[in-house]
């Protein structure tokens, strides 16, 4: 029998609905889990796990109002929480404790979730590492921003973390650890006590072990209604294979793995050909730059004003490349990915979802690096839902994951898709 | 010669340039008229005069870097600052001192700018009446939600305030209290660091006394080129007379204040006829509450759920409204609010900007409301620029005012044609 901090969110919340586990229990296992784990992994920013207990057994005493009820989940450091510290990844922010509980915090608690701590992020949310390991590799990179999250999450110390993206801050930490990352359409989870670093782009999603378990928590945030995975064994998807502008960045194991997945799926029931996005689609990585760096220099003015020596070399570097962007470069930037989002709208109307890659390949061998973000961005400008699933083993032995993307506001079928590819390539 | 306290903020700035003027002089001469005017007209949550005199010193010895340098600037209560209470016009903030400044705030700072104080805001910036009065007439309300930032330019306690609009928050009260406001571009101005309460539709403005000074730090904080006043006589503006979906809901003075002002217009040079925004543009009242009352619900999660006495009956019902909205009707309502942008870009080929009414009537004697936003909202969920000039005067003696819209992203041409309307009919 599988350890309770093994089982997915959605096993877990039938079992507590079905009076067979407790929150305490479910918490507990997760708790030891963690003290056994983190020293290694190091994925959290803030863990305490009395306060967690506590949490946990007031929930059972009540009757649970919705499938996150004792449910634990952990919550990106870049996401405000009243009762935690909240840090932002940055020395800056040591011991920082907002007033108010971000929306989607505040949801989770109000559905009855366990808020089980803060998982490290990188500093504000960008690409300078911070402390966290790979758990299947110490020696790797668990990717970035959402590292604790992805981490966490993968080591079974928790199984919903929330993460954020910019530009591919879910999709690789979450393919590198060989978990389950979704970014979902832009403004589908409320925003509200995000740190934010780029209005036009910031993306609240989630980590989990499995797709279902992705879905249900986003749903329950966001009103939707529960995608029908009943029907994901029906499913014939029409899968449009995106190479994307920037496949030459994945390596050979990555390019051999999306490939050598073709047949299978086309055998499992899939219709699948290949999308190209080029032309100003090769544009999408310059734009993202453009974008993000306009809109860091400005989000971020009190801190590279008030403590220039409190931020990184690197994030300072893109800071100040935002002061030298100038309005007209930014809007030009927007008005790209505005004619690319108009392309891909067309493309849909002949597929249900895009694969691509989820990184350029393993997670490196560098704590100095959280990865290339490339196969991330083109979705993130896009603004619709991306789901990575693992899919594949890398030749060091580590996860290498399938990206799925599809248009804006189908994220329930988007999901369902990404599901059918993970059994299909795990069949 | 005017009084310091009255100068527009582009002729202290030159002023300032030149040598000719401290910010210290300028500071003082806003401080004195707050100290004599305060207990009539209530606009400050907070004021510090000793903090904005140390400032304005600091600045006295600096080299001018922009043109805000020197220059007062109160800041709405929902917009946070690291040095002085951020209480978001709610009891539950009461004392709340974020960790951080607004970008927006931060950037004022950067550009040599004097942080004055923060002005009144409606609870969350929404619609329930805090204490500031309309400067005119104390019996009168001065409008809401950017209450203070209203009254406080009006009664020339300082040359610029920040305001924030999510139906009609800064155009309706700088329309009752006779001064101009400007709701830029959705995005415009950087949104890292106000209070959310509705993701897909706050936006951060200015209320200022002359159409340059609003133009001058939009364009400060968000690197856009002047726009070139200069050129405003010689302007021929192609202008829109639209009456809205909601005309019968302005009063008799309105009606008869602008279509009288029309003929002036065309004489003056404009090429005037009228547009008919009807179909769909009627829903908009009710698409705006379905977008706003969805996302209240959940960005005050935290608020209703630990707070629920603090809140006010009126907001409370608003919040709870919100619960009621599927994922199906907010997605609906934001698509009626998309296919009413796409029909308004095809009407702005043949029109630069669109007059309209700022407000039904005049300020009402009623300070248990703040008015009704009815004329602001279509524009809000239009996402391109408002403003309102001064332009009129009703039946009681308080100001009516002239809102011209224009399309998303030509802030500059908008503004340039305001400026030019408001000259014309002043006249």
């Amino acid at each position: 029998m599988a350890a309770l901090n093994d089982l997915s969110a959605t096993e877990a919340s039938a079992r507590i609905a079905a009076g067979k586990l407790t929150s305490e229990a479910l918490v507990t296992a997760c708790i030891q889990r963690i003290l056994s784990r983190e020293k290694e992994v190091q994925a959290w920013a803030h863990f305490d796990p009395e306060a967690a207990l506590a949490q946990a057994r007031a929930r059972d005493k009540a009757r649970p109002q919705s499938r996150l009820h004792g449910i634990p989940v952990g919550v990106k450091d870049v996401i405000d929480t009243h009762d935690m510290p909240t840090e932002y990844g940055s020395p800056i922010y040591r011991g920082n404790r907002p007033a108010c509980d971000a929306a989607c915090v505040a949801q989770v608690r109000e559905a009855g979730g366990v808020i089980l701590g803060k998982a490290v992020s990188t500093e504000f949310a960008t690409r300078h590492p911070n402390k966290t390991r790979n758990p299947h590799n110490p020696e790797h990179t668990p990717g970035g921003s959402s590292q604790g999250s992805a981490a966490a999450v993968a080591d079974r110390m928790v199984p919903i973390a929330f993460g954020t993206q910019t530009s591919s801050s879910i999709i690789r930490p979450a393919a590198y650890c060989g978990v389950v990352g979704y970014k979902p359409s832009f403004g589908l989870v409320n925003r509200a006590g995000l740190k934010f670093l780029s209005d036009s782009l910031d993306t609240i999603g989630v980590l989990t072990r499995t797709v279902p378990d992705a879905a249900m928590i986003v749903e329950e945030l966001s009103g939707s209604a529960p995608a029908p995975f009943d029907e994901a064994d029906q499913l014939k998807p029409r899968i449009g294979f995106c190479r994307t502008a920037y496949w030459k960045q994945a390596d050979r194991a990555t390019h051999a793995a999306l490939e050598g997945a073709l047949p299978g799926l086309a055998r499992a029931g899939a219709k699948v050909s290949e999308v190209s996005l080029e032309g100003e689609f090769a544009r999408l990585a310059e734009v993202q730059v453009t974008v993000t760096s306009f809109e860091f220099y400005r989000a971020l003015t009190h801190e590279r004003t008030r403590f220039p020596d409190q931020i990184s070399e690197s994030l300072m570097g893109r800071i100040l490349g935002g002061s030298r962007v100038t309005r007209a470069q930014y809007e030009e930037a927007q008005a790209v990915a505005a004619r690319c989002r108009a392309r891909l709208d067309d493309v849909y109307r002949d597929y249900d979802v895009l694969l691509s890659p989820s990184a350029p390949g393993e997670a490196p061998k560098d704590l100095g690096t959280t990865g290339e973000p490339i196969f991330g961005l083109t979705w993130t400008l896009m603004l619709g839902p991306a789901v990575t699933v693992p899919a594949f083993t890398g030749p060091a032995g580590l996860p290498i994951g399938a990206q799925l993307a599809g248009p804006r506001g189908a994220d329930a079928r988007t999901l369902i898709c990404a599901e059918w590819v993970r059994r299909a390539l795990a069949a």
